[in-house]
């Protein structure tokens, strides 16, 4: 027996036996080829073969998984067809005299390269497609079958280096009971398919794949982030008892499913999903999302290798819309810039780059580009109710200019006869520290704030989180955070017709709920699979409690003082997290 | 006539004839040569006569500009005896079959990059130093001999694409009058030097060299930054009568000198001097200066190839504290990291230096360095009035990471029976957002603090003023960053025994001397130069006036608006600037 402890990337508990899926690891070296027409139909060939494996993965993952995850193979699809990568492929055998192979690694490395070094889970995720990509492009050109995992005899929990795409749209669903891998983060493409298919997962543990072996029986704890191989009896109890406990839990989440977001004494907030796409509609109407608070339309500039026109941007903000008729959707204008790069707009490097030409400022250089963008949402903002909102935002200044921006479309709009909501909201996140300060300020021409605490901490402690030398300075619970977030609330509740809502990763945390609640925070947006968790803690506290926690904490000296603090009056509530 | 407007560089009116020195330029290009040795030879040869010019120089330098001026060629003497430029240059000849020309310039342009690419002047300094040399070593070898500028008929005006040290080293001081270039910035070594001669400069100028004549009669205004070539008798009468007003107020600024800074109706603050090195004392004492506010001791590490050792610090620390030994001198710590690296300690890159691994966050992983530094403050505490400065700091949690340091450093020095002062005073930098928002509980473990307005606009505007792009938004007026620093004062002038100052470029600013007073500032630190001018400001003023000022301004919407209720009240109290 032995216990292991990784990352939790899927929650709930599940006992069964292991399989250990090993892929055959594929390592390439350069060599030079005389016979350049023999490797480019190499090329060819495996890539027509990879587009018929990937058809019948993206049949099988539409009839399993659904629309939203076939469409990841037509992405891959896409990726086999990119004159970028094919022609750079193609270059390298025929001006370079490399072996297919060769060229195909060293193509799909520098792509991945360039996606993967920006911090945003949706680039992430695009720099695992290319790889994948890559890879079976690769294992085509050399002849390698990888093993099976679509006929699978007994339940069994799956353990591996990583997941791809391909390895979980093939697997056998039904028997595939949890995730033990080596690595892999929160926002890896594992952890996102353990959610999507409701099963455990333990990520980042390690060597697990060199310390498990195929039928040892084992425990995945989604609720620690344990892992439990070959439990004595006495574990074995005790899992299934917290495995019981859970479901029960999860039986109770589901029954506040179309219940409003109220506390004991009456306080009404709102619960609303973070989308990047329209796809995840489906994920936030599933978990009782009232609406959008953050719509991302970053995904669909970057899912695109020109810019997305007018057209294209209407339909997609108009079906986001017209799946919440009742509640409000927060499209958040063009966040593009700092670490994120857009192929088609050509930006110089920066010492800085969260420092800046990002978001509004690049799009007040890039008017056209806005323009459209501006357009677009005016147009949809008749299918539901539309919320425009800046991000970015430094100054009043800023603002009013964003906002004369949006008047000159409103003209043209007019002038061309199209209808648009005339009474469209227009809000700003709140995520440069100056812009918290003066909140007062700003609030004089918008209608709503979103905080958006990663960036608000990151520049309000000076601190880039992905940067693993200070990312232990990164502290949403640093009373200066709580101070700038009571702040803007404060100015919130003075305006008629005003409401603050946050979209940071903040808003979703358990631990963070009942402060935030008591800090005045109206709108609560988050990863739609967070929402019915804080809806329950936030139906089982009363307001004028919450408020007294909040309270407190800005009295505290410090982000841990304050934390420990939390996390006792919670307990002393019997808010269990 | 023509007028041209360039960066006003130093202040003063001058008419005179002009001269254009123009420099040759010296172009080599890759070759590859056989005879290894004669090209050894001819490098050995040209350091040899590098070194024989360099001494001259310095010679005439230190008796005519003083030791400070002198010491510049040393550092150049030093350049030519770094074993990296010299073995790397012998390297590019022996290894790499390049001609010494070729090998000097690309050792050269590598060193150069690296410094030239730091925010930081001593560095941009150092970045010029070494070209200067490279530049000498090329002409040594290609046999090239430089206009001479030593010996000069009658008073001239130098007329330059940019000057370096060894240019203005030779010059006849006597009879240069002014400079206008073509390149350089206010931190630049013409800018440096047209100061320290108090001469009047315009650098920036774009094509001067190219547009004025040798021998054409001009005025170099460094008031307004205007040139004015071959001016019309009305100008000239125009020009002459600025000078004598200049001259005059001049005059009036030389009789304050000893004068406290203290307002109309009795409001006493304390103007100090920022310093790099010791050396810079001087000024500050000229300058009427009662003590230094900052003293960069960044220099000190980076004038080395190795850690400056504990003597070394303890003996530059005490003789700025015997320089004033009734006024404060506030030695902040280490600030490196970021864009400043030292070459004997090794740093990984970062995506947002600005955001990483720098000052006080460094010297936590490098607590060693730390506690040389701290017991070499501690050991000079004893010949003034010591304060110790802790930079970037972000939360309490810092200051008493920092102080536990600094407490392990005086039980050292007690356990070694080394006298120290005891009641030292500690302080921060207020250069961080959360630091300034959470001021109140910052203060609860220091004796003062000291704002650094350049990083605190950073970080609150998410703006790095170096990336052309954003600069724009860099605003020390910007209403957000008012309210902070009026957030610290008022947290200070509740505390007794404490005070709050500022460093950074705002506090110099003529524009900024009255809002600051009136915010409750009550210690300036500034560049030297700039003491006369905002003390005459202090004493032309009424705090009561000042702290109206102050007021409204916090109430304004944005930093243009602030700024320009400013100017108008200024102009309403008749304070000219």
């Amino acid at each position: 027996m032995f216990v292991k402890e990784g990352i939790i990337a899927s929650p709930g508990i599940v006992i069964a036996k292991a399989l250990v899926y090993e892929k055959i690891l594929v390592e390439v070296n350069k060599h030079k080829i005389e016979d350049t027409e023999a490797e480019m139909v190499k090329f060819q060939n495996a890539i027509q073969k990879s587009h018929e494996q990937l058809e019948a993965i993206r049949i099988k993952a539409i009839n399993e998984l659904g629309e939203e995850e076939g469409a990841i193979f037509e992405a891959h699809a896409m990726v086999l067809d990119d004159p970028e990568f094919v022609e750079g492929v193609e270059a390298e055998i025929n001006n370079n005299h490399l072996g297919a192979d060769y060229a195909v690694k060293i193509i799909t490395d520098r792509f991945y390269e360039i996606f993967d070094q920006m911090d945003d889970p949706y680039f992430s995720a695009r720099a695992a497609d290319i790889k994948d990509v890559g890879t079976r492009v690769l294992q085509n050109i050399l002849g390698i079958v990888q093993a099976d995992l679509s006929k699978l005899d007994e339940d069994v929990i799956i353990i591996a280096d990583d997941l791809t795409p391909s390895d979980t749209a093939q697997m056998d669903k039904k028997r595939v009971m949890g995730f033990a891998t080596n690595i892999g983060s929160r926002t890896s493409h594992t952890a996102i398919m353990a959610r999507s298919l409701e099963i455990p997962a333990v990520l980042g543990l390690g060597d697990i794949t060199g310390t498990v072996k195929t039928g040892d029986l084992m425990v995945v704890d989604g609720l620690t982030g344990k892992v439990c191989v070959n439990p004595t009896n006495e574990q074995l109890e005790s899992y299934q008892n917290e495995k019981i406990k859970y479901q029960n839990y999860l039986k109770e989440l589901e029954a506040l499913k179309d219940l409003d977001a109220v506390t004991l004494d009456g306080r009404k907030v709102e619960l609303v999903g973070n989308i990047g796409e329209p796809n995840d509609v489906a994920g936030v109407l599933k978990n009782g999302g009232v609406g959008v608070g953050l719509y991302r339309t970053e995904f669909l500039y970057m899912n695109s290798d020109v810019m997305p026109s007018e057209e294209k941007q209407f339909a997609a903000y108009r079906s986001v819309l017209e799946a919440f008729p009742n509640g409000p959707v927060i499209i958040r204008t063009l966040d593009i810039g700092g670490d994120k790069k857009l192929p088609y707009l050509p930006m110089d490097d920066e010492l800085n780059p969260f420092l800046g030409l990002r978001a509004i400022r690049l799009c007040f250089k890039e008017i056209d580009l806005f323009k459209i963008q501006l357009r677009a949402i005016l147009r949809a903002s008749i299918y539901g109710q539309a919320h425009i909102m800046f991000p970015m935002i430094s100054s009043i200044t800023e603002v009013r200019q964003a906002k004369a921006i949006l008047l000159d479309c409103m003209k043209e709009l007019d002038q061309e006869q199209r209808p648009y909501d005339k009474a469209v909201k227009v809000g700003v996140m709140i995520e440069i520290p100056s812009a918290a300060i003066a909140a007062d300020i700003i609030s004089k021409e918008v209608d709503f704030f979103s905080i958006g605490t990663n960036d608000l901490c990151q520049y309000t402690l000076a601190v880039d989180r992905m940067n693993q030398e200070v990312s232990y300075l990164y502290d949403p619970f640093n009373p200066a955070i709580l101070r700038l977030i009571k702040q803007v609330t404060a100015t919130s509740e003075k305006k008629d017709n005003f409401f603050t809502g946050m979209c940071g990763e903040m808003a979703g945390d358990p631990l963070a709920a009942v402060l935030l609640l008591g800090l005045g925070l109206y709108e609560f947006s988050m990863s739609a699979l967070s929402i019915p968790q804080i809806k329950k803690i936030i139906r089982s506290v009363r307001y004028e409690d919450a408020k007294n926690i909040a309270d407190a904490a800005l009295n505290m000296d410090s982000g841990e003082e304050i934390m420990d603090f939390v996390q006792e009056s919670m307990k002393k509530l019997n808010l269990n997290i």
